[in-house]
């Protein structure tokens, strides 16, 4: 599914920069200008120290350069000259080019039909190109959007094979969407996707790792229900964070509604994380996420 | 300290009655019927029944009555007879009275000043009549509110007789207000002051027990940071909730920045709970709390 | 299109009863003693009185009572009697009767979009009958539902008839929803569907009535864009609101960027407020309303 | 009033550097580079592009630069040679410095208690110099915090020289603050401290202008109440809007009972906006403002 249109004045010939090194004096004046010197014009940047004497440097650039995609070799090489003797880690990503997507579910639709909908109103610019579930319930949904549904279903023995299947039909995409797959994936997928695989939690975290968060919940008699959308990695929910939301509840909600009234704060949160992710704002520090928003 | 007015009409003669029983067809009847009878004039009513066959029914009547203390004893009488063959609690309480508070801190004042502004705003209808402090810090903002300040320093060997002087200090007060008190009560102030102890927690529980939440909210990098006012029980931490709220952070925010921006949650919840329970809108049901706000 | 499922026990055999009339003692025993007399369980009472001394009396039932649909009339005749020398005005309905709904667009289709997702995900308990557009875009929206869509051009020239035409489509649906219908309705229209006919506003009313109010938002520089839910009166964005909201904004957002944020809003309050309406929580009161959320 | 700590790491040698010209590619890279140059290490930088062919450049830089007292005329030589030509008009400021504030209230003190507690506790970073009110309600409040306190009465016949005995008092302060002031101030008062003259309004402007904000929105029935800080021109309640927010309210709130939850409201937004400006992070740019939050 894409909703693509022509030229975008938001996204022709825009380049984004993201940028990680040890901090020190001069990295911006650096950065500013080699991108000055080939006439690039900076739209936006955002900047972070962890630390200004020792710490982490890291830097978002948003930058219009006439030609991006016939300069960006040239860009490239100086970038690499650049960053050698800094031990800069960086990414030039060109704004017009549409992230792939797949998209893993269970039994609840929410999270999908949202990234669809932000998908066709041009909301988030990327194409889901796969829908990979456990189960068939979702089917019509990825059909009527156009999306090729695949139904892998997943039990104790077939896990192996249903992970080296399910790898197959994800392909190169860029990222893979977890939105609420309620299936544990292998540390080896885990690492095949680090810091390209995004799932959809529903609890604030740490509060109600595991399953069934809003049982327990419930039990406890929290006034307030969330949702946290997070890189995954080998352990269960501790990937870092990139958004967080809550919503209110009172004595009134049973699991049940709380369970309602979570999907609208589930589908906001994924769907702002994907929108981040997609658009180079979040960069994974350690076991944290820096979003420039 | 206190801030009553002469006669203020939202609370003269304002009745507030709240019951607890077994759910069963006939109770609104009965309690309408027997204020229309008196000719009470309800003037707000809210109801919960945890499970409309079998489950747990509660109520909060606001009604008002000329004469209210006057004829406060017949409707006591009244009210016996009727609960008596219904297993129903209940508690009437005149709008008019003002309850009586002590307030318990270590070394921050943020809660403190929060209840102290409120009450002088009218906004909380309660009396301080102490603040108890295991440190000295706080005296100035005690004095100048005009409030009894006690020292009571807590040593591990000396914790006992701390609290045997503490409950001396706070007397019949009606309610205990934990406004960042870090110590530990025992078990049996704990029980004596049972559903009249109301603790603010700097994180969004069941996240982040115990000790320096904002330290482990910042390792675990998240998004949202959160206070919690529950009752206390002699299970850390784990007392019914009675009201919960967040604030966005983001990368960021330091442990102190967190601390900061916290301080102003916490001070909104707390004086929240403290304004709900002194009006008799939460009643404790089980490990958790109806709070008919 | 109807996702209504076999018997669900939230529904089966619940009544809802509103209430309204002159304030005076005795209301809620008479209300509460005729509904205990026919065995019938209260599991939900919210009351507001305007003013104890004078004011308006309003209540809201919801009701368990075995046979619902046989015992109707019954209730009914008992009601009537009731009311006569009350002079109050009630509504009794079953929980378990699906409102039917005509949405009204133009060529935004996210409102729409809203309301389709929720009575498919059994949130909102309506069928929608018929989608009436002045121009063809959302069309598939329509399809792909199940729902009949009428595409009814509107010109100055055309608009008499067109109304009618509308009215014979529309029909006698219980509710009419403008979800983002930017064609102004006759006042004729408006009184036939009094306190049926539910808009979405674009701003935080009474600010930027009117046209464009992304634009005059953007002008004027908020740091906050809203959205409202109200009844339509022949006055242009004048009638009873019945819920609003707010996102955050900043000097990064373009007219563009505020419409994309606001049609998150929008579509959040809309379906909020048809939720509410079905549900029978919104009474209307003069030029408000009142909420039993 | 003063809560100045001895050396504070976080503001120790810390400089902000505010800049704005028409944009064009290099002005970072020239910015950077002159800071790279005398070997300071930006912290943070925010920057803003209203539209990158032909817009204005906006941009907020934190740098540390040891000894910055004493190098810093050397930093503004070099800055005024690099402005010429660019049309740049900039600001530099130390973190270090605690500006300085007179505040102007009437009969409210919420906004004014706010302000005082913000910079006791360290969170606003300002020395509140003078308390100004046209009655003498506040005087205890300022007193007690130490703040000298100024009864000036205005009528409307002695309006000129009240205001000539005001601009006395207030000197040079750098901001001046209306807490919940209810006089209107000479177009000649608001010119002095063009820019730096902020008010809170308590409503959602633009909805609400004028008097008896909490009437208006009480008779209109929102849903929801504002408040609103801005900086004050001639022209009322016009100013370019530095920081909004709202809470919720229901049908049960009175016009006392939204001006009760409204001034929590207030005091918020207020005391954000106050602290912004302290810390150059509000740059005027036309009738709006550009927050580097």
């Amino acid at each position: 599914m894409s909703s693509a249109g022509p030229q975008d004045p938001r996204f022709t010939d825009v380049g984004r920069l993201v940028v990680r090194c040890p901090d020190r004096p001069g990295i911006v004046a650096a950065l500013s200008g080699l991108l000055a010197e080939l006439d690039a014009n900076i739209i936006d940047s955002q900047q972070h120290s962890s630390d200004p004497s020792g710490g982490t440097f890291t830097l978002r650039l948003e930058f219009f350069l006439a030609d991006l995609s016939l300069r960006r070799p040239a860009l490239e090489y100086r970038l690499t000259q650049l960053a050698t003797d800094r031990q800069m880690v960086w990414r030039l990503t060109e704004a017009a080019h549409r992230p792939t997507l797949a998209v893993f579910v269970s039994r609840e639709d929410h999270g999908l039909q949202e990234l669809i909908y932000r998908v066709r109103a041009g909301d988030l610019r990327a194409d889901i190109r796969a829908v990979v579930s456990n189960h068939p319930d979702v089917e019509p949904v990825a059909r009527s959007a156009g999306i090729p549904f695949h139904h892998v279903p997943v039990t104790p023995e077939t896990k192996e094979e249903a992970e080296a299947r399910q790898l197959e039909l994800v392909g190169d995409v860029d990222l893979v969407v977890l939105a609420r797959y309620m299936q544990i994936l292998s540390a080896d997928f885990c690492s095949r996707f680090r810091e390209r695989l995004i799932n959809i939690h529903h609890s604030f975290l740490p509060a109600f790792v595991g399953a069934n968060p809003y049982q327990a919940a419930y039990e406890r008699g929290v006034k307030l229900i969330g949702a946290t959308a997070h890189y995954v990695t080998p352990e269960l929910d501790d990937g870092p964070i990139i958004e967080q939301e809550v919503a209110r509840v009172d004595h009134r909600a049973t699991v049940e509604g709380m369970r309602r009234v979570g999907r609208y704060v589930e589908r906001q949160v994924l769907a702002q994380a994907v929108t981040w992710h997609v658009e180079d704002r979040v960069i994974v520090d350690g076991k944290k996420t820096i979003v420039f928003a």
